[in-house]
């Protein structure tokens, strides 16, 4: 632990909830170098949906490196690439009868999003794009502006432009459609807000609280899109990848967005992957002008390929997830009417769902307390209100159950460490 | 090909240049599906200095997969993270009396220096940096806006602010020194300069036509940033990890930067990494402001470790690579010389040179030529002027030898085509 | 005629409603070169409360110049100055128990703003300045960026960056108060919606469309000001001076901007004049960061002196003005039930009234009718589609009922041209 | 005095480096309540050309006031308005060859530059504007951008874009032509400045410290602006209406520029007035797109007209100032040399000139003492270190000679004052 005091940055945030050094992972779960095990509930912040160290993606791996196929390409043509491709054309795009052309960005998410507000911007003319409150979408500058949280945007030290709020859904309460807000306003040749080239959105903000949008508001929001002839991005990265069921989250909702940002599982094994998918129209782009060294990080590509062939060739792995989603969300709702009283209440879809407390602190100190368990789980939301579970998606049955009866244990002894126990009323409500 | 042709974007670059499927590289060498062999003179843009799939490193990374050391670890305390800090700590600061502390970023320069940016405008409370013509720094925005190129400026799609732009040395010509024209504005309360945070610089600007400082100018810039409470924030994402013949591009002159940008040729094995190195004082990040998926890419801590390891205990493979160094520069300096008349010019340091041509066209050719020949090779410079030498800094003398011929051909026979070659003068020949 | 076509640019805007050339005008009329006398319901668009070449305020500024007063003092001070500071401060801010500091800028509406912006944003530390739907505030970089109207905004040619814009009362419907939304983004610290400097509002849109929010909404978005300590600015440039039946417009709310701008009818004469009154602990101004040539235009100061020592010694002006105010709101009304069937609304507070039409053609051929008739009337709002009422306040009983006359007259043709009125619901029903 | 103290702003500037109450002027003269006659070497910071209420204007102004003239006409067609374009159009424009179209903007330099840059951008499609080291332009927020003055710059509480600074004539030096450098970066795609719309340039900057272009290097800024197809505006505020000699002061170079801007004396009597001059094809405003309250100011058209008639209509004042700024060129000259050492140099061109001190202690010493001898004058420049001469061009030779012979005799005594005088170089020496 020595060397991290020494000299690794205070910006560190994860290590500081888990003050142990791991050094193996299988699966759900972690060891540390004293040989403790922990159960993984957040999974790579939602990168890690087939687990740590894929048995099956790993031999893919090895046998890759061990015959010295490209690691590094550039964006230069290769094997693994082209296979790459032709399955997720074939597995992903086909059929669901999308049609995308995929572009290889620097492998974050925050490249991939810098890369699709550029492109909007560029198609259409405009710069302004329009984003939610409580999205989370990267902290390079471009993405950042997208980003409604303040901590985040405060370390910006300069100014955060070309974007423009508006309310998520459930924002200003459940009975108001804030979509028609946003119809409004772009009707409106006054209302002060510059035409757009895009709206940008995630279907489920994870940093922002485990806020899933409603099916029918998504809906009405790319018909308020096509009216108004704006792009629309859905920004899949950490709801994309199978989190919600599906392997986009915005199947359910029946979308099709114009531009799509995926990242953090795609890769499958945990290395660095991004692209942004767009339709083909929209593929302006002259060559090289958003580049970047690793967007031909190979080794990403192999274990994209396999993680596509053997989880997505069928449904039965989508229907695996939901199936563990509905008893994710039964255990939860029946914590929250368990130590209730309005005090918790479960949000989220399928794989990607929380509970939301009353104040980071409470919060904070159940996922304290689920680590003493022996469980890895953080919070998220602006006050870090909400425990937030991002299992892996391939995660055991007994070892989901373990999980939550951990959540569970955690809340109640939390709940009995305060007297009296607040009374304030939810301030966050509505989303 | 057709999967490319049918799905990937029109972004692609280097694709173009290279138009076939590699499927194989080691050291200095790839191959393509059909089994041809290519020499490697631009090694992943420099990020492969120690060759494809070096060998060394390749044991110690099947050996780390195979024993599901941790893959992903966000921001976690790893073993393999502590590793790699502890040997660069002993074998690249200690021993060069450099005292700083290491934040690891998302995976990708342009990443790394996005957290630069932020972090010298939060600790001074001034939001313009001073950058400089034909700069590249990346193309998230906020690393965009230091970026020189108009190619990728213009793709922003919006305004690119927060930066001030100086003649970098040279560009006025070799007489005047433009430091002093920096303190000068900054001496100067109605220059309209604002107030900068930073000057972010590149020792030798390899996007920018392989265009080296010389040693005092950049002694000179350090000085009037020092005067001006100003910090100096070198980009080593390219001219760092050995390029230039040290460990750092700015050892030579002595300097002491306040922030330095590590990528590229850093992870060892051309696996995604990045890293901000920043004076202790300056480390005031709040935990998690900069954040990002896979700032814990542990595959490449395990190759970085050992590449410092191998490479950097002693002064041996810094002594070979200012060998080669002069060769490559003997070699050049001949080739000016005998196709001359001032029509070629040898530019940059180190194994980081290049050969300027009158303009992007001959440079082309040459490129194309050279391919023919078996010789991956590309241009860089404002208009592609610049034929770049980036080869593996491990590559065998005799296949650097092979390389720098078949330049030598090339070059021959692109002067042969011209009936007239160009009498025009030189426009970028001051820097 | 000649002279306008051949040099004059194409930005004119009001000479193309009134196409002849104007020479003379006193009171409430104007008369063009061809001896028509026209009954002026524009009143320099706010300007003229007080009427054309008002005989009181001619008389003072005659003397003065007679007498060689100072015409023009930069900032320095001058008995003109001095006598306007004493009457401004004894007959306007003391009876009001309004304490301010009274800032002389640049002699136009937007220059007030501009100033006023920035000493939100120099006191604060916050660059944010939270701005309205279908708001106006002038068209200089700094004002144009609050100003709501794409017809103003389009023209900037770099991009408006520093305001985030809210819904104005009635923009969401009237059932929902959105000082709620505002109090909400401001309490969420993942909203992005950046802390800001103030809140830049007025009482009544005039520009908008005549637009005038609830006396309960104006308190409520005091408070919300308050609990998050930002800074209420009322724009008073064209609502103040009279025009709602107050000095200022504010008053019936019992509101205590922080900021207040003034200009247009504050001269009195119609001659260039603006002031910023700020609270005296924000008067935080180094000697001449905002400066400006002609920020002492003595000759209005002068007038603006005799104009409040005449109307607002006592509350028979604002009495009279309520009182007229009535008269438009009675006789408005009953145009709107007459032609009705929710085809036209009735807008605004005290002689700022608006009709609201179904859309921007039928009110321009109100207005070019009523122009026909002798009436000088404009539109405003997003889509034109307001006729506003703008009369000087010192108007004659029977030339306000001769003008009200006019505009029934015009609304009763317009209509009958129309073989079948437009059945479309109005989109801005709202607000 | 004590209302000052009580109400008016912080933000004064003049006031304070003349501390009394003006209440009278003529000519080249003012008077303060107590009867003092002070000598005017500030003329309303170049907005008194003509003196202060001219008779000649006065009885004109008088005269149109007593008869009820249209004294606020928004943007319509009035009397005063054509008669000002008939006159501005013969005795101006035709005799010079030069075909503008006239805009009026709001009555303030600031506006008027606010409308050439925007009108700039939207012609060409380009956001950034070219500007000088030391320029001066206004304080709105877009003209700030274009403003080099820190202390200006800092007010703005948020960020100034839309500007990149080049260094005006003289800065590198006097042998470094610096239209050189702006070729080049414009001629360099890989520059990092953006393509612009316009240059923006004073051919003597007075708030930067009465800094004089060379005449063959605003030919060369005008031919690089050719050659790139850059518009070329020229802010003629302080320096136009013939203060340096001719009308405009861009004469002598035989410029064509673009766009012209003209405010301070160009009403003639002192009243708020600016234009944009711009060439007919640049006149592709739409109605209203840049508005303003006050630019139909009918007073100050008509004093502008018969300002133009009686001064402009042959070259008798054009000499006798050409005549009059010889002499102040002589004396300054002659002091410079008498107290001299290179402790002070002359600066400016024509009735523009000033005396460069080592510093703006020794500036601000001379002028205070000055003050003492009944003579108005000011400083300018980075660090307040010139002394600006800005007398009426109308002044009786008896009372320049005066006045310089104060100017003299208060460095003098400032001189004696220094036990020591300072030895340091001067720092602008180049400028």
């Amino acid at each position: 632990m020595k060397i991290f005091e020494e000299i690794e940055s205070e910006v560190q945030c994860y290590a500081r909830s888990f003050p142990c050094v791991f050094n193996r992972a299988k699966g759900e779960f972690m060891w540390d170098e004293d040989g403790n095990r922990y159960l993984d509930f957040l999974a790579g912040a939602g990168t890690l949906n087939y687990g740590h160290n894929n048995a099956l993606l790993k031999k893919e791996l090895l046998n890759y490196i061990e015959n010295d196929g490209i690691t590094h390409g550039l964006d230069m043509h290769t094997k693994a690439k082209g296979e790459f491709l032709q399955t997720f054309s074939d597995k992903i795009l086909k059929p669901r009868n999308l049609r995308y052309t995929v572009q290889f960005t620097g492998p974050t998410g925050t490249n991939a999003v810098e890369a699709a507000m550029k492109i909007a911007r560029n198609v259409t003319g405009q710069s302004n794009i329009v984003t939610f409150t409580n999205g989370f979408h990267g902290v390079s500058l471009g993405a950042l502006a997208a980003t409604g949280n303040s901590h985040h945007r405060d370390a910006a030290g300069t100014s955060l432009t070309g974007t423009h709020r508006i309310p998520y859904d459930g924002y200003l309460g459940d009975n108001i459609d804030t979509t028609e807000y946003l119809d409004k306003v772009l009707s409106d040749s006054s209302s002060g807000i510059n035409s757009p080239a895009a709206v940008i959105v995630e279907t489920v903000q994870g940093e922002g609280g485990i806020n899933a949008a409603r099916i029918e508001w998504l809906r009405s929001l790319q018909t308020v899109c096509r009216k108004h002839s704006i792009l629309l991005i859905i920004d899949d990265i950490q709801a994309g990848c199978g989190r919600t069921g599906d392997y986009f989250s915005f199947e359910e909702a029946g979308l099709e967005p114009d531009i799509v940002t995926l990242s953090k599982s795609l890769g499958g094994y945990g290395l660095p992957f991004a692209v942004v998918l767009m339709k083909p129209e929209l593929d302006q782009w002259k060559p090289g002008e958003h580049n970047g060294t690793f967007r031909g990080n190979n080794l990403a590509f192999v274990t994209a390929k396999h993680a596509i062939d053997h989880y997505w060739s069928d449904n039965h792995f989508s229907n695996e997830i939901k199936r563990k989603g509905q008893y994710v969300s039964q255990r939860l709702t029946a914590m929250a009417d368990k130590f209730g009283d309005g005090k918790f209440t479960v949000k989220g879809r399928g794989m990607f769902q929380g509970i939301n407390c009353i104040n980071g602190e409470i919060a904070g100190k159940i996922t304290k307390n689920a680590f003493t368990k022996g469980l890895l789980i953080e919070t998220s939301g602006a006050d870090d209100q909400v425990v937030k579970l991002l299992c892996p998606l391939i995660i055991g049955d007994e070892n989901l159950k373990a999980g939550l009866d951990i959540v569970e244990l955690a809340i109640q002894e939390t709940c009995e460490d305060f007297d009296s126990f607040p009374n304030e009323t939810l301030y966050f409500k509505a989303s």
